[in-house]
């Protein structure tokens, strides 16, 4: 097969490249992170580049203007190489992790790092104190006798003799690491140590040996590795105080912008191992941030809990997730044992434990089995639901007797991904909205009151409705009024929520007729799993008693409106309970207790996983729910417009 | 402090050095191995050094002739510098690992590889299969269920589940490194892979996934890790069958003799790391041997046991040794958790595990506990000891009910080293003697029936059983016979066993006053210690039923000789068993039986350490045994010269 040689600037990087691949296969090969949302498909339009010299042949989509194909500007998923080339990428389409500090890189995903203040644990309150305080590290001080000649036991034999008598733990082990250490440690120390301990698959390991009193230091992390956003929190395992939360955008998500993209990704050259560095740099990113502003020290972050959808944990863990795509959709492993977080890459303290929570099955993660056990779901006597909307949305119906889940692919509107002015729940998102129903003139208010940079998922759900209230559009999300806001543009119509001029964006800030289109399919996604799930097990929506709403929403979700486009079941609103991120809280959970982690060891036994494909009703369901609120309308008797 | 550059040829290394250190030290520093079985006290006379330029001083001890040090001649250990140095290391002098194939280092050191026929483990038979077959790396063939959407556990939990029907483990646990591997190796191999289990501190651990069938090739290596000789045993885990068995000379014998001359090494900057590495050296170089001569995949070994005293095991597992000789002679673990062999750096599967027999105390190690395992004593009704003749030798009595261990610091003569024509029980050493009682003329055999290079352990029992009968030396030790082999040397009187003319040596086969002092000394403090050790439980050594002889003679001990002399006992001599290497087969125990290995964890825990210098009537004991038999006849009533 014929190669040629395809250059990169300003990087410089050369690699050979076979005849008719495209140019963002050849830069994935050089090494040089080109901004690829779509993974490839040629639709998010971030993959622009310059052609310098050279012969290629493209694929046109209308992407590329016609100002921009008369520059030189390739879209370079769609652009195929046919000679060697020179190619130019322009600073508005790479992610250069190499020479951007992490704040930097941040800044070019627009993404925002959130201050503890941010995200309300509102889930914590409500379980608060069910589980013993039993973290997964915990510090023992202990002051060791001497030995003597009548005394003469080995140094780890004394040591074992004196945790044995602060509680009698089954099996203790330790590796040779520590036993290295022993001799010195404990005379310089004068037989005054600390040791860590570490819950690890059945038994107690000594993680740890100190000199010297160190147990008020003791510190741990717990994270929420969400395919869009990953939240982190620093707590103190002592006080089981928060110290800090954080979230940022997953660095995975210029390699593609949902699960499945990622997973092909994963399979192309060096592609696991890209996807793997991506949320280990994220998740580092967040620890480092929490620790310094804590001045808390690294290596006294004894061990970190997280919980992720399956494809998540493979990547962190560096474990190939081709098979969770191709039915029958086996993950490797949906319990994993404990590791080292170093095994993992990420960096705390070197000795530092890693638990994953477990997983249901490939579409029903740790995520879930976090998000029941932090709202309690599974201990109540009566009938409840956890709506957990995400990229994969995740539903579970049941009570203390059974528990069943169903994943329906949402795909990722309602995190501001895939939708024209979407944008994450950050600094300058448009988070509510209302329209005058005679001007159609609009208000909103902003995430930090930043002047609008775009808008984030409970802005879409308070826009749609506010446009089906004042009836910009029908039923079926078509734009059927006329206004100074509304207008033909290449896609199809578009509504003009904020303009340029008071944005803080290059371009208006719009809803078209393709987005209203996408949002309809994600809440079409979500209600219709739901729907089919409790028909399923021979129930209905007046059976359930509380319906729990989780998801990255930030602080705000208005649940009126989020039935009103029947997104959620038009059930008696006192039933609904917005929890926030319930992935987080139960990491959080399990981080603080030992109980809780083998809760979720039951929980994920316990749950049953079921396949909606397989359901014969599932399409028809989803048909009638593609619109606002639903074909029938008898399902939303409270939705009037 | 005044430095000075030594440069050390033929290696041309330099380093700088304090003015006043010894050239030995220098070199040290300098990573140029200098010969020193003394371990610089200046006895052995192997660092000869020339002196090309610079200015010393030295003490003068005798060892250097005249000649030689009109040749610039002098003792890296007891020559110190005063000026920038040229030294020249004669190849005599040096052992360097670098340049040497291991073979080549192995003939330096007047080594041999022994072949499995050369070392009779009667040991084994005697116990032979009172341990149910369960050796510590089991390999288990799984034929899986392929996944189905009705069936989607995923890839580890299906392995767990058809493990758990196969027997019910109790805790199974699986490292990253074969998660990782687990989806394309199963579907690779179509669901049909074996699985290596190897019993790991209280749980048992999936070693390796292999795809097909591959239970017929399971190896394991047991070792018994001596101060002065290594040996090692390759087994066919599945058959039991000993595929073969080789002893090599401790490359730790060049930086000293007995354990706490290396003790003393290994607190010298390096020192540790290059005794760690020399008994690695030792065994992988014994590893390679066995598994090329038996077609063996090193990748197919997925295990090891190891016996040896505690500062061995402290040496292989890079483990500071210090404190075993400081009062009050606390070893860091007597009790090991099993690891990765790889993690002490020995080369047989990377994943393979390695397992330490536990010792007792800093002076009775896991070489002694398995010895008591192999004989059988402490399942008998009626009173056994067990006598370990090695450097370090070990005493222990008892039976079912109780058992006590001490341990006699006899030196290395019985092993053919600190005597002036000793050497190891290898080929060309003489192991049998006769002496004319008229002419003192002399007939030996060697091993092989090679030309004699000089005399081993059983060669000197029967030397100096032959001298006391033939006259030649008197009850003290003191030669006072004339004759042609008879002569006056610098160090005393000496008797010519050997002249070099038929002798595969540059020097005459001799025994000296001296060296009779210390073989004496040596065969003092064994029977001493077995004194009073009987003593000491109030017991008599008529009360012993059995009496189990255990060290490295090879092949041969003249048990009525080793009685004559006073080393042993003056019992009746059926009640005697030579029973070889023990503390190899008790090593070849563990590895074939988890029970055994119980078993080994229960007597270390139950022998009793007596402290021999305590005893306030061990000294006397000690003064009457150092004369041949004994000061006291009437405890040799059967030996009569």
């Amino acid at each position: 097969m014929e190669k040629f040689k395809v250059t990169f600037f300003p990087d410089n990087k050369s690699v050979l490249a076979e005849k008719d691949k495209t140019i963002l296969s050849a830069a994935i090969s050089a090494g040089v992170y080109i901004n690829s949302v779509c993974g490839g498909d040629g639709v998010c339009g971030r993959c622009k580049v310059i052609l310098k010299k050279g012969k290629v042949s493209q694929q046109l989509n209308g992407i590329i203007t016609e100002e921009e194909r008369k520059n030189g500007v390739y879209l370079a998923c769609l652009t195929n190489i046919h000679s060697d080339l020179e190619v130019e990428i322009p600073e508005s389409s790479r992610i250069n992790f190499e020479k951007l500090s992490p704040k930097e890189i941040d800044e070019r995903l627009g993404n925002l790092y959130s201050k503890a203040e941010d995200i309300h644990p509102v889930e914590q309150r409500i379980k608060e104190g069910i589980f013993k305080h039993s973290p997964f590290a915990t510090k023992i001080y202990l002051e060791l006798s001497a030995p003597t000649l009548n005394d003469s036991i080995s140094d780890l034999e004394r040591i074992y003799r004196a945790l044995r008598a602060y509680e009698e733990f089954p099996v203790i082990q330790t590796g040779l690491f520590n036993i290295r250490q022993l001799g010195e440690l404990l005379r310089d120390s004068e037989w005054k140590v600390t040791l860590t301990l570490g819950k690890r698959n059945d038994t107690v390991e000594i993680v740890l040996v100190e000199p010297g009193d160190t147990t008020n230091k003791n510190f741990g992390l717990c994270f929420d590795i969400g395919t869009t956003t990953i939240s982190g929190q620093l707590l103190d395992l002592n006080s089981k105080k928060i110290l800090g939360t954080k979230a940022a955008y997953n660095q995975q998500a210029t390699f593609g912008n949902d699960v499945i993209t990622r997973i092909v990704y994963a399979g192309q050259s060096q592609g696991l191992e890209r996807l793997h560095q991506a949320v280990c740099n994220t998740m580092n990113q967040i620890i480092r941030e929490l620790v310094a502003e804590n001045n808390v020290d690294l290596n006294d972050v004894n061990c970190i809990v997280c919980s992720g959808n399956a494809t998540m944990i493979h990547l962190l863990l560096n474990l190939d997730p081709t098979h969770i795509r191709k039915a029958p959709y086996i993950p490797t492993a949906n319990f994993l044992p404990v590791l080292r977080a170093a095994e993992a890459g990420i960096n705390i303290n070197p000795r530092g434990l890693l638990s994953c929570l477990p997983g249901v099955s490939s579409y029903v993660g740790g995520d879930t089995t976090a998000g029941v056990l932090s709202c309690g779901l599974y201990q109540s006597d009566k009938l409840c639901m956890l709506i957990d909307i995400g990229t994969n949305g995740e539903i579970v119906l049941g009570n203390k007797d059974f528990l069943v889940a169903c994943a329906a692919s949402a795909g990722p509107a309602f995190e501001g991904s895939g939708v024209t002015s979407g944008m994450r729940a950050s600094s300058g998102a448009i988070q509510k909205i209302s329209i005058n129903k005679t001007n159609f003139e609009v208000k909103y208010s902003t995430i930090g009151d930043k002047k609008p940079r775009g808008i984030c998922g409970s802005g879409y759900i308070d826009l749609l409705s506010s446009m089906l209230e004042a009836g910009i559009i029908d039923k079926g999300g078509k734009i059927k009024a006329e206004g100074r806001r509304i207008r033909q543009a290449e896609t199809g119509k578009e509504f003009v929520v904020c303009f340029k001029e008071e944005a803080d964006s290059p371009a208006d800030i719009v809803i078209n007729e393709p987005d209203i289109e996408n949002l309809k399919r994600s809440k079409a996604a979500i209600y219709s799993a739901t729907a089919i799930l409790v028909k399923h097990m021979g129930l209905s929506f007046p059976e359930i008693s509380k319906i729990f709403i989780a998801g990255g929403f930030g602080t705000y979700l208005d649940i009126e409106k989020a039935v009103k486009i029947g997104l959620l079941p038009d059930q008696p609103r006192s039933k609904f309970i917005f929890i926030g991120n319930s992935a987080l809280a139960g990491a959080n959970q399990v981080l603080l207790s030992n109980q809780a982690m083998l809760m979720a060891d039951n929980l994920a036994s316990k749950i049953t996983y079921f396949e909606l494909s397989v359901d014969p009703g599932y399409m028809d369901e989803y048909g009638q729910a593609l619109f606002f609120p639903h074909t029938d309308l008898g399902k939303f008797p409270s939705v009037k417009f």
